[in-house]
């Protein structure tokens, strides 16, 4: 009955999704009467396909924990998404195959509403090919869009990062507003969903207080009342801080970032949302600007992760090894709220089919009706989330991130499988 | 003998200009027998110009302390140069006589070169107009560009936000490399000096280690050599980070942000240099590009400040007040490193004759000669500046920053002086 299991990383990585590899591997370690190794996908689902796997028995109990509080992931991630059953069946078999050659008997995916999909399909795929593989999908994006889960692991620490990285800009920016930068605008990721911008909306309290206007990719972008409101909030308050997800569009659906810029040779330029944001407040209310744009700093800040997003992303690693123990197939661990106040949280499941290619948007009705804020409904779900700090170690000033030894498993199948 | 104190600061803030603050302030709040009230200016030096100073015998003991740990500048800051005694011997004569109205004799003035300057300036032109004040500048610039200092505070934070955000978001990349984006660009501030820049090379121990190019604004761009050390990269680690300084420039002189682009309506556009080193890499080689640009979060971000840098400037603002008893005049504390295995430092002294409008630019010897890095030296010098954290206290997932009542003291000059 003992099997060996495959864990893999799926797309975009976030802080905490090695903590959920933690979860997995230390919980598989405590089973080992029916979990023989573990063996992970070197970048991501391709290492399975091309039958490239790390061994992580290699690794010591301390490098294991260390997972814990190390961002990035630590096997190598991948953006390949498996296509259709129909479209490209030799992939499929493929796993199979390399998951038979290596007694493979539970497939742990760890990634977003995509990769859920994948895992689904090999469950079933393994069925046919009379080769049955346990796939229990692990939750993970920086997004927050997958649906029935209450938040998805990685989001609380981007959410974080974003609240805090908001109120200390802010007192930059306030103090200065006199005779410098009056307009200070954030970029920040969300392309189809507001979740990250509507964050930093927890940096302040009071109208009064940063951020004075959230611009959010659901909510098509207005440039008369934009403007309107940035003016009357530099009149007010001396200073306005703006936050925009970089999915924000105009009313026709283009990209705010698609500015129409062209470089000295002609060549279309595709900025930032937050350049052209500035650009717009600058010629047309003539204020001094300034903008960052985060980009991977604020998926990889593991320094100020959430400690419950890090305690939420272990513990749905921990129970995928569970579910899998259990005899559970196609299904993921999801987090449900029990308690707003005292916040309180528990790990419970879904099927995988409930949760696979849907995408879930902010709620209407967290967003204010000027569309340039968040409702106190949508302030109660974020609020809790952000919650606790939970440092990593240090050493000489910097964070002691842990590196593995990435051991390869030796290959047992003949010629190179190539990738379409 | 008793008299008033004015306090104020300069230019762009930092993570702990208002841990200097506190240490005037709590300083001078143990000598009351010579200093009576600590007046500080709302928005800087204009504060006094216009007689707009706020009585910081209003703040609670709780409150001061606090300033230790809230970035920004609490009092208001400005960009505002006092011109030469020549040009506008009004300004001066202005400020000693709100100083004379509300009987300040110490000026305490926090801030970089220029207002080094200033205050030697308020120091002369006291003596002259027979109303000594004693004026005593207080190191402060991110640029770490004031001379004979070992550093400036402000600096050390700033460097650690810096190495510590290239690593973690080195690991991002390096573990989407494979089917993502392979080279990723984080700006950094430093117009003029690289010293901000070279900080990210404390991130790696390794030339395998980010950051792999740092682009100095001290050493003109060799657009061919620097490709050339990206396609390097990726070849050998599969990825590439770059840190460049907002200052970084062409041969010419221009600045690589100046990248010639120009908006739908045919408007030059100046963007920054990350962008425009991505699209670089994007059209030559290939790469897919990720860049995030730091701006105000790199200086405000209080979360992450070095130990190292709050201690010292907490002791500069203390030794300022001390100085200022002792009865010297026209000096600014510096740092010195007395030792640097064990690191210790210890506070001493100069003439602001000394460092008035002198920039101290990055020594040769501390960048690599293939200009793409920073030498053993540089990394001995930079190494215990971001020593130690010092977390803030948090709320509900936030840090708790103070703000201070901030109560105005009445005016005692009629009419309005108009700034030029």
């Amino acid at each position: 009955m003992k099997k060996n299991a495959f864990y893999a990383q799926s797309g975009g990585v976030t802080a905490v999704i090695n903590a959920s590899a933690c979860g997995v591997l230390e919980t598989a370690r405590k089973h080992k009467n029916k979990i023989g190794k573990v063996f992970a996908g070197r970048n991501g689902i391709i290492g399975a396909l091309t039958e490239d796997m790390l061994d992580t028995s290699k690794e010591s109990a301390a490098t294991i924990a260390a997972l814990r509080h190390t961002p990035g992931g630590a096997f190598g991630s991948a953006r390949y998404k498996l296509k259709g059953l129909d479209d490209n069946r030799a992939e499929y078999e493929r796993l199979i195959d390399v998951f038979r050659a290596h007694d493979i008997g539970y497939f742990f995916y760890n990634g977003g509403g995509d990769s859920m999909d994948t895992a689904q399909k090999v469950s079933q795929i393994g069925r046919k090919l009379k080769y049955p593989v346990t796939c229990i999908g692990i939750p993970k994006t920086v997004d927050n869009d997958l649906p029935i889960t209450d938040v998805c692991p990685g989001f609380g620490s981007v959410a974080k990062y974003v609240a805090v990285s908001t109120r200390e800009a802010a007192l930059d920016v306030a103090s200065m507003a006199k005779t410098s930068t009056k307009v200070f605008i954030l970029e920040v990721m969300g392309r189809h969903t507001g979740w990250i911008a509507a964050s930093s909306a927890l940096a302040g309290q009071t109208a009064a207080e940063a951020p004075h206007v959230i611009l959010f990719p659901e909510v098509p972008f207005d440039e008369t009342r934009f403007l309107t409101r940035v003016e009357e909030s530099v009149r007010r308050y001396e200073y306005c801080v703006v936050v925009v997800a970089e999915g924000a569009r105009h009313p026709d659906g283009r990209f705010i970032a698609d500015a129409g810029t062209r470089d000295a040779f002609g060549h279309a330029q595709l900025g930032g949302v937050a350049p052209a944001i500035a650009s717009l407040v600058r010629d047309r209310l003539g204020y001094k600007t300034h903008y960052a744009i985060a980009d991977y700093l604020q998926r990889s800040a593991r320094h100020i992760a959430s400690k419950v997003d890090v305690e939420q992303a272990y513990a749905v690693g921990k129970k995928a090894v569970e579910l899998a123990l259990q005899g559970q197939n196609a299904v993921m661990p999801i987090i449900v709220r029990k308690s707003q106040t005292p916040y309180r949280w528990a790990v419970g499941q879904v099927a995988l089919s409930r949760v696979a290619n849907r995408e879930k948007m902010m709620p209407r009705g967290f967003i204010k009706r000027d569309g340039f804020g968040v409702t106190a409904a949508c302030r109660r779900y974020l609020e809790p989330l952000i919650r606790g700090e939970d440092y990593p170690p240090y050493h000489n000033g910097l964070p002691r991130y842990v590196k593995l030894r990435n051991v390869s498993v030796a290959p047992r199948l003949r010629g190179n499988f190539v990738l379409k």
